[in-house]
């Protein structure tokens, strides 16, 4: 089984570091291939970034699917482009952030979303809304970190620790999400923290429950509904060739 | 005052015939200009289309705030790169599908969407839910005419007649909007036919409410706030000089 | 185009203010005129309150229509009589709470009310509740002052900038509604000194959105649909020659 | 224990076979009077109505507590004044609307509410999400038969028989709620018919559950909440007296 | 009439003190009888002792109904095995509860529960979602007692107090409901303690309001609907025997 | 891994079938192993047999995690007792029905869930809401076929057909959830079937989805958050037993 992982932004320092991180969590014989956007944004943090690097998303997706990859994840939390890549392609497609949603919302009563900036609340809780769990959202939260600082393991994961017992003791939270795909490496940290303070909550880490889930449609011939995401009509586009 | 009206498309016919309609609403002494975007799609009837149409809706509005418009109006009612474009600018920025949902609410206990065609439906209604009146929705209904074709006014006016009667017999609505900024023209007629039938409902046209909505927001010195769309940070950004 | 703006309640005192205040966001050539109703209650600040009003609310309107006025304002926030004005009228009319609610919801991810006592707080979530705006709602807040001591601008601004904090820090607000259309001349004030301690949030002015919604709605020849506001049937009815 | 049903029209033939039902199903030693208003309406049927004869039955109603009554019925489905009244008064009050709905929602998953006009259709919806109970809501349906003709038990029971298959089968309602309290004496051959016709639902009388219901009140020393119904402000009121 | 009082426990010692608050407030006439379980738990303080219990549960209601019982409480705030008691019996079966909430939610716009333990906070949430209140529900809070400690009034009474005046200043109650059956006798000191110090909230019974609403359904010949509460197909079953 | 499949039901002929289910979804190197309960019901059919069962399920449920299993399946699409055995247990559990309605609203709109009789349809309805999931559900319908009956693979096959093109059509189900666990074997005949008719919808087989999604908890370290299910507090307990 082969997966595309689209790093959904322009920053090619990124694809090495995810796909190490992506196999981790892959089933042997599972091969994995990360690939970057050539026309968009650095990182994505706001809709305005979304916006500018959908076109691109598209672009590497088409060409996943002609090339013969079973399956795409979109590697970034707010899952920009789902829609439209699910509307164009026939293999499954999936977003970190809406599965890493409806798994928090199986395992616990109540989740919070820890992301990067403020810029993203009412985004998160958007999506939230759309996936149709507004009533299990307990709070999304942010530690207030660009994207592009959020190497500093040490830092980021003090940072998750106090915003996720925030989430839980003033926001009733159940479960944490983290809320960015490039939140690397520092799930069992934050896991292992909370629990040493009395915390044992559920941390749902996007990047591995994508690749799991993505796993189990392609295994049992899932894909996303045709009649939610129909294919586009046949018109004139010129930009696809820009980029 | 200056009002720039973004054409989300590629296909510059539209402009002029926009462009009467919307001067037909405006207030005397409202400057109204029109313009198209260069790379993109001919029309907009998926969230594919809206993706690929959206770097080129911020590039002609961003030009638009610095060339000194007071502004906008994304002229699709599927409001694209409307929250992207909120939180690149300053001056108001108008989505005509989410402003006449808000008068239909006003106006009826229930509304429904007449729009193009069913590859919409599931987007519209989520859009209603975005905007928060998802009890309000009867239904969202297409009349199956390619945005490409609706120029046959006879033709879409009998097809819009059809769908919104089954509209307020078969789903309750009590107001009706017109679901597409295409639908040129034709608003007096479907008013009119209805009325013939004995049905008098308030039919939404929404070139009409978003110019004079924005001519309010403008008037009152109102704009989107700037802590739901707040504005994005810096960074390296590759895409708008290409387009 | 003739505006009827009805002061429901029986203090004469406050027509001169209003009558001001509403010409100013006036257009040129729309002419107001301000009534207060003859037998009812000097303010209102609860439900007894709107209901000893509402006779006379619907006499001063059914006198409007009649004397060929093309629209009506009941101007308190809590539109008391609102669908009762409706189902009675052709003409359009309007209610300030209402159309607060849904600007507010366009501009911002969620909004606060501020409004000045807490008796109002329930009703006017159930307020909200019934335009269907429940999941926009940040807040309800009282600046504890009754409807007859707000002259004291500097007292109620001061008021009003606090509340409007603790509305955007504690509940989240992206807005604030002034809950009271009593609160007249410190909108300017209110926005300005929120915006000087760092808060820049829309600020909604019900007065002001009331004229320039009621002025769209003559133009556009829409009103409240006959669906949902249904004419009330003949029958014997004794009151309002007694008021 | 002392109960005064307010009928809240100025039809004072409503009041014998009003009383004649009411205390059939009043406990024994539950004193029951009945009052019309002197200035309405001869029936409710729409908003119009509820507001006209508002300050007749607070009228009322008031005159009921300073007699020494131990609690009040507003008999109208609609709870026409309810909130103001309770604003008011420090004995109970109860609406048979809600008291209605609230029953239903214990006995079943789902209701429908069959009532007199179509008038009252959104009304009606408007009430029940006010209750909270949106989600328990199957429809609303109406006879078709204006108030003041409902004398005819015959005529009514065979539309609210048709009415209520209509409502399980099309609506997917679990038990019906006889949505007028005029519908006097019908509760009995409506439970049976549908029984006969194999629809065994349970059938809700307004009439007989907010006695039943006002009794308990009374009986456990509750009163609706002072938080939520806060008591009037003083101030100049001139309506009352002209009534 | 003759109620059955299923103590869904195994601990006798409840027996007497329930049956003697019961009477309290029992019409004259009501023949009250309580009775335990065989097999099952001390107490109920999580979904694990439901669960345990419910077969219990079963037999003793099944029993009652083939004694001729009239109806039947199963007195617990969880309402354990009620969907499934309703199911089997013909007569009507009511949750203290499921009640509770209902004449909350007609008393006061929101409403908290008090329950003992944690445990139970999500597993009443989601109780009062599946009545359809969620709109109502202020917060569930715990005095963190154990069932079996709840005897000593002192301590428990200032716990409730603590709890109820947090559930109102913090999280906006406007009604107190006792969340547990096990809470007796307190009641009154609860409502006394509350309005010395300026809280005048109703607080709700739920043994109190069990028996009244009993009363009224009995009295009424209503009970839970069968289309909600289907009867159990025939098949083999082997439990009850055992227990 | 090691699995244990919970059949919830009294009926040993179920194991082998069931088991062969299993075995074709799991990964290599997962070891299946089924076991029914020694009391209860020969099926579940409604919350009446569901309670019968619970304490059998949580008997067979704790063995298995003192016999080392990682993890736990409750075969059942009615998840009977899944929260009271995630309580107790530490290691994973999961409840087909749950997953099965949060993978179909990743994958669609909206879905329906086709079951076997009408006995289920309000309990399945309260199972989405207590989900989260009420939004996206488009109906619940059922075959009218028992349990017990559901061999006849051609008869189950075409009523299902029948079903789920009825949910596509006449209440908008973009995707088709297999509404109970005994539906074995029939999953890509109902896909190829729907398929050939035109409607290419996702079809959820709960059997698979339970054990991709449950292979995923274990290999990923999650398990239900005890914040949610929290432990059962320790007290004299005499039913498993007698079982």
């Amino acid at each position: 089984m082969k997966i595309k992982v689209i790093l959904p932004v322009i920053t090619k320092e990124f694809i090495d570091p995810t796909l190490e991180e992506v196999e981790k969590f892959a089933s042997k014989g599972t091969e994995i291939n990360a690939e970057c956007i050539e026309y968009g944004t650095a990182s994505i943090e706001c809709k305005y970034d979304e916006m500018l690097d959908a076109p691109g998303i598209i672009k590497v997706a088409e060409k996943a699917q002609s090339e013969g990859f079973d399956g795409v994840i979109i590697d970034c939390f707010g899952d920009p482009a789902l829609e439209a890549v699910r509307e164009k392609l026939d293999i499954p497609v999936v977003g970190p952030g809406r599965v890493s949603m409806l798994y928090a919302a199986d395992l616990a009563h109540r989740f919070s979303i820890v992301t990067v900036l403020e810029n993203l609340l009412a985004i998160l809780e958007n999506r939230v809304m759309e996936v149709g769990l507004g009533s299990k959202l307990a709070s999304v939260r942010s530690v207030d970190i660009p994207v592009l600082d959020i190497m500093n393991i040490e830092k980021l994961t003090a940072a998750l620790v106090d915003e996720s017992i925030k989430a839980i003791e003033e926001d009733g939270a159940h479960a944490i999400i983290l809320g960015c795909t490039g939140f690397l490496g520092v799930v069992d940290n934050l896991r292992d923290a909370l629990k040493k303070k009395g915390y044992e909550v559920p941390v749902i880490y996007p990047v591995a429950v994508a690749v799991k889930y993505l796993e189990t449609l392609i295994s049992l011939n899932l894909a996303q509904g045709k009649r939610t995401y129909m294919p586009p009509p046949k018109k004139e586009r010129n930009i696809l060739e820009r980029l």
